[in-house]
């Protein structure tokens, strides 16, 4: 279902392959450097997040062709046998240089650096980028809900509109990084430790005669956890219902751990039921809230002062629905030691290796990015850095706690230009160097 | 990466299983209905396809619990050890309705039932709506492109941006269900017989010191199937090189297939490469073109007489980029015998057991639809049939190209209002039949 299972080389576009047997066939086997980056922010994107990476080296380190695959391209009548057998000794043997998880990043600034010989790193474009964009994708849109909703408790609810198995656990594990509290999705819980969470659904209520009953029965079942649906019939009626039931259970040594409300007017339902609740003498409850949420909704909620704990985000936030794509490529950047470069109309792009320095004023606030060619220093940081050698990792994977404690840092450390949630009238963008732009205009003289 | 390999029990909401202890442990463990349909339509979709299908029998013949996971559940501290040791033995032994895949359908129509105990319904909600959901959304939109480039040969290209792996294997086979002619990514090929296309890169280009070069080497690797990317520099030229090119490969008994245009404005673009190509005597080589493509990019292409013999539709499809993600529910519909409705604001839904019925006229146009319950005949032909009893299927999983073939016949039979691409102001809606609405009273009286 994801990354790291292998069997999964062939998972890729038909044109890697036939261009690989080309390149072997005529001898282009030098170094090449592919980067990713994103072209262009889309207006409801001011920052971008870096995310992915761990699934990306899992792949390059795990990459090879199963016997399935190699039986299917032998048989396929489209490839020399030569080029199978090449396919069967295949290994990842390049370099990655790349930005750390959680970075925040912008149009045109590589976020990931491969280099290797021409058809190892040609091979990898198409997993590469559906690994990084979508984890990107949602890492960013959690951030934006974690920017509208300070202090709340906020949990990926989207597994079932999530497109596809890999999607949800990716969406999971990029909202966690990006601080949310944690998922739904259990296997994200198995896989990588994050943290679980769940309530119950109205077929439970539905399945029983009396909901209150209903209550009664998860709550015994699940004596120091339960968040109990109350809108299946009547929002209000389901919290006085749960008032009354829990002087019952607290003799039997049960706390209703909160209630949740997934539909109608939240804000409004949420204030009347913290009145039911806390004049039942509940004020420890939780009031949690669902249904059709996003930054923008999270944002509006919390300026109402609607008295809500926690919210479940999910299919908006898991399939980045405002912004269900990024513009994004993976593009060859040098040849055997020459600069390269993409001139279609309207898909230029900046040749040669890059890195990207990040100036900061004294409160650690970012200044000013610089994207310039590798190895010409400029005040700031660098933000690539070595990550793989040889097909090898330099580092074990980074744990998801330092993740999440560099997007607090850097979320904090952005601009309030860069934390509005409202559609951008003008992008943040990276100053391009004079070293850069020299080896640009070098490149089209040819 | 799929469904079907085992080890995705987990990928569920962690509700399912709090809710089943709770069920286990009060005794609710009777037999169950849930549906699963669409609430309401977006204006940018006048019918959705049904797909998945094949996708969800395999999860419910296979679904088991594997040792890591019962190891998790067991070390989580939040389930008894009872519930662990009934998951252990868990096998779903329910049965299922559902409509074919490639059949059309509407709102509150089921395209699925789901008849079993109520702990097994209830576990599988999560992973049938994951799997379903995107099949439909993607296989929705193809249609769309289908029916908006009549003739054309469309791939899907979408692999890169989808979400994740699983996602772009479905996505290819959702496209070619409903019509495309293949996909780009090799694994769909390998794991369904799907054709698989290609062409080349710009960085092939790049990585050449000279354009007329790197067409040379890939003619020379694929004699028979090169499809050449020309605008890598400039379009025209890049035309004028493969023209230039031909006579020699010629002579190497190498013909070329044909050019791809990848950006600008493609009408233009491949009329003018059209006109240089069939000067250049190379009248049987396709134009391909890319880049930015979704039904409406399509039609107005096939509207300007662009002569263009094939599209490479990828990222708005693969992510169906104007709908992200449909308003659908698999919802608990009876429980031990009695209908069950839910009420929640926005949200009730039509109980019990349902069945639809379509009409059609005397070329078998659709005409009508109408909802009952299940066991109340009506004019016409009924749309959900029984597929899996006892937790086996009922027949081998229908071949791809039997599916194709409804899918034509289906989208041949809608009538204009409902293959139109613009936005609907009206959606085309089933008729409730008496016998549902006595039910709905019934239940919501109590």
């Amino acid at each position: 279902m994801s990354a790291g299972a292998g069997g999964e080389a062939l998972l890729t576009d038909l044109y890697q392959l036939t261009m690989l047997q080309a390149y072997l066939e005529h001898g282009y086997t030098g170094t090449a450097a592919f980067e990713f980056f994103s072209r262009k922010l889309p207006p409801e994107r001011r920052f971008l997040l870096a995310a992915g990476l761990e699934q990306v080296l899992d792949y390059l380190e795990h990459l090879r062709f199963t016997e399935p695959e190699l039986d299917w391209i032998r048989r396929s009548g489209r490839f020399s046998r030569d080029f199978a057998d090449w396919l069967e000794g295949f290994r990842f043997t390049g370099e990655v240089h790349a930005m750390p998880e959680g970075t925040p990043f912008f149009a045109h600034e590589p976020v990931l650096r491969v280099v290797a010989p021409l058809p190892q790193a040609q091979l990898v474009e198409s997993r590469i980028i559906n690994l990084l964009h979508f984890s990107i994708l949602v890492a960013s849109k959690a951030a934006r809900c974690v920017l509208a909703a300070p202090g709340k408790l906020l949990v990926d609810f989207g597994m079932r509109r999530s497109h596809g198995a890999e999607a949800a656990l990716l969406a999971a594990r990029a909202c966690y990084l990006a601080g949310f509290a944690g998922t739904s999705t259990v296997l994200a819980g198995m896989r990588w430790g994050i943290p679980v969470y769940g309530t119950m659904a109205h077929s439970f209520v539905q399945a029983h005669d009396d909901e209150a009953l209903a209550f009664e029965h998860f709550a015994r079942s699940h004596p120091t956890s339960a968040v109990l649906l109350i809108d299946t019939y009547d929002t209000e009626a389901g919290a006085e219902k749960v008032v009354r039931l829990a002087p019952r259970l607290r003799e039997a040594g049960i706390a209703v751990r909160g209630v949740r409300i997934d539909s109608g007017d939240l804000a409004e339902h949420a204030r009347r039921v913290r009145g039911i609740l806390d004049r039942g003498g509940l004020r420890d409850a939780i009031v949690f809230a669902s249904g059709n949420l996003d930054e923008h909704e999270l944002a509006r909620l919390v300026a109402a002062g609607a008295p809500i704990d926690g919210f479940g985000v999910g299919t908006r936030l898991d399939t980045s629905a405002d912004v269900p794509y990024l513009d994004c490529a993976y593009k060859l950047m040098e040849y055997a030691g020459r600069p390269r470069r993409k001139r279609s109309e309207g898909k230029a792009t900046w040749p040669g290796r890059k890195q990207v320095y990040r100036e900061r004023d004294a409160e650690g606030r970012l200044l000013r990015d610089v994207l310039t060619v590798e190895g010409d220093g400029q005040p700031g940081e660098p933000l690539l850095a070595p990550v793989m050698r040889e097909g090898r990792r330099l580092a074990p994977p980074e744990p998801l706690e330092a993740i999440r404690e560099r997007v607090a840092r850097e979320l904090a450390a952005l601009p309030p230009a860069l934390r509005a949630l409202e559609p951008a009238a003008e992008h943040f963008a990276c100053e391009i160097s004079p070293a850069l732009r020299a080896l640009t205009e070098s490149v089209d003289r040819g």
